[in-house]
């Protein structure tokens, strides 16, 4: 079971230390996604030289490839992928409504075809829960209903209803799977944490109605679902300034799927711990990397004999030993070295910024580091 | 400049130093390829944990993308692709016949369109000179005609008539460019050193007159080129049987291209000290793994729960820290890592076959270990 614990505050942002069963997790936090069970391109131990500790899993995915017993039965999903550290997965609500054919939702669960061979499979709350406590991830999450955007009030009250139901669905197997005790020999031996998840699309009334009434249920820790999904920074800092007040303030707090570094920063200072995003590693891939003074497009002409580093701030294994045109060249004769050497600085640009994050609210100068990071990052030489 | 010294000799079996500017090599050597200043998937510090103490890269490919100015304003090809090892390049005589299309072939040279935008292109001895300068590996090549198999013996005259020739251009274009000194001041400070290419195909008396204008021609080092190219390994193990005897003996022998495990044992037993080949990266792509027990085909359905490393006798970054059933999944939802990991593992495996065919000349035990070597890979188990 995890615990978490407040070192301090600066305003509304928090310093804090996760402990869970696979080690403590400095928050805030950025969670690395690995999707598939590997970050992609990145080797685990690249990945822990990035300053990465708890990386995101997913349950829909691993349940259809390679199928969770497989994971199970191979020692569960820390030593299936080789990754000490602390580990979350994903419940699938949301790639079931992202990637699917065909779906219907209904208050069993949804049905839909297998995007990768089209069968018929049928997730439920119970489900979900069965798969990730297979997989043995240290925190799992509930199934919900993410609804997209723009969505009418009934059809998110709709669908936030739904998602109420379901996390009491999930609480409820998740507990008495915790009494049963391990699967199997190969099966975690520690309690996995369930958080629920806040959803209510832009809707004021219903994220605070949903938070208050997960409360209730008395998770050890809340996300935000349905954030990043088209209404844009304006709407979704909103959403998180209204939404967190509802939740119990010694608990984690975690905002899926963002962000960009500005929405980070933004979503920290209102009081956010956890965060997930493949924007590191997916921008990676498309020749586009972070650096302190704005993104870097490395296919760009102006990099062909250009002998810096892609951030002469960073301490990667990339920046520590190749120039920006040789990784221009290895992305314009595709070689996947390029995408590998550009997730690994990615990755640890996004853990970098998270320790100033981190050491500036020690500090109370959150507001400061804030500001100097933004004017740095947009001047975008 | 290079050297080569022969500490001793296990019957025709030779095992020697290569003493570099970058380095000394142990002989036998294995070279991973890094057609485009990149082994595919590996950073350069993986591989070095691989045993691999030097490289081969490719004057065809980095002449076109990223051109070899490029590559020499930004260091030359050590510091480009941080490779502080030894490097051979190839001449590209090999590629343009088997990349280019509409290629014509005379006295000056290759007329060719480029594999990537269709542009002419024409490659003579002294191009392919000036290129490899720019680079500057430690080891060049010449620019040869490598006939394809099979072929008449007028036509594999001619070709080999002509590879003479173009050694000869060759060699003088590269002592002007020594006597001249480096390009530009990132230009490598130190002599290359060009080896001669024997061609002939299959005939005996086409390979021992190349072989011995050549070494009139006196080169540091000579390599068999043309070998592999669908001869098959009786054939291609007389004509190195045939040849050996006219190059002389203190110099270093490289075959060209070669190969499988098998046929590199062959080769080591008539006396070439050098090899390079594609096999473990592109087998390793694949998803096929070699073993000290044979191939292992890592897509198959078997390994679905195998808990097993690829080889349970290897101790690369792959083996110890992952199992087959995670490397199978890896591959079938097709994610980078699966290659890498793989990559990594087949390149161990061709170094370490190399470090004990180098302690059994030692030991003047190397027909043992061969034997021992093919009994145990050839098993399938």
């Amino acid at each position: 079971m995890i615990d978490f614990e407040i070192i301090t505050t600066d305003e509304n942002a928090r310093r804090g230390v996760l402990h869970t069963p696979h080690g403590p997790v400095q928050t805030p936090v950025f969670m690395p996604v690995g999707t598939n069970a590997t970050v992609k391109m990145v080797a685990p131990d690249r990945l822990a030289e990035t300053g990465t500790t708890i990386i995101l899993s997913n349950a829909y995915h691993l349940a259809l490839r390679p199928g969770e017993e497989v994971v199970r039965r191979l020692g569960g999903l820390h030593r299936f992928m080789n990754w000490g550290g602390p580990i979350i997965t994903d419940s699938g609500g949301f790639q079931v409504l992202s990637l699917a054919k065909l779906r219907r939702v209904d208050d069993v669960g949804v049905r839909f075809q297998s995007h990768v061979d089209g069968s018929a499979i049928l997730l439920t709350p119970e489900r979900s829960i069965e798969i990730q406590n297979a997989l043995g991830a240290d925190i799992v999450m509930c199934f919900d209903e993410c609804v997209s955007y723009p969505v009418e009030h009934y059809a998110a009250r709709k669908a936030m209803e739904r998602t109420l139901t379901w996390a009491r669905r999930c609480r409820d197997t998740h507990r008495e799977a915790e009494a049963r005790g391990p699967a199997g020999p190969a099966a975690n031996e520690f309690e996995q944490a369930l958080f629920g998840i806040v959803q209510g699309s832009v809707f004021p009334d219903l994220r605070a109605e949903c938070a208050d009434r997960l409360t209730e249920m008395d998770f050890p820790g809340y996300a935000l679902g349905g954030c990043s999904v088209g209404e844009g920074p304006e709407l979704m800092n909103e959403v998180i300034e209204l939404t967190l007040p509802h939740l119990p303030s010694g608990k984690p707090r975690y905002l899926m799927g963002v962000g960009a570094p500005e929405d980070i920063l933004e979503a920290v200072e209102r009081g956010i711990d956890m965060f997930d995003c493949v924007m590191p590693t997916r921008n990676a891939r498309g020749a586009c990397a972070f650096s302190s003074r704005g993104k870097v497009r490395l296919r760009n002409l102006q990099y062909r004999l250009s002998d810096d580093p892609i951030d002469d701030e960073c301490d990667c294994y990339a920046c520590r030993n190749f120039c920006r045109g040789y990784l221009r060249h290895l992305f314009n004769v595709k070689e996947s070295l390029a995408a590998i050497l550009t997730s690994i600085h990615n990755i640890r640009f996004y853990q970098k910024m998270m320790e100033g994050i981190r050491a500036a609210i020690i500090k109370q100068e959150f507001r400061e580091f804030k500001q100097g990071f933004l004017g740095h990052y947009r001047s975008d030489v």
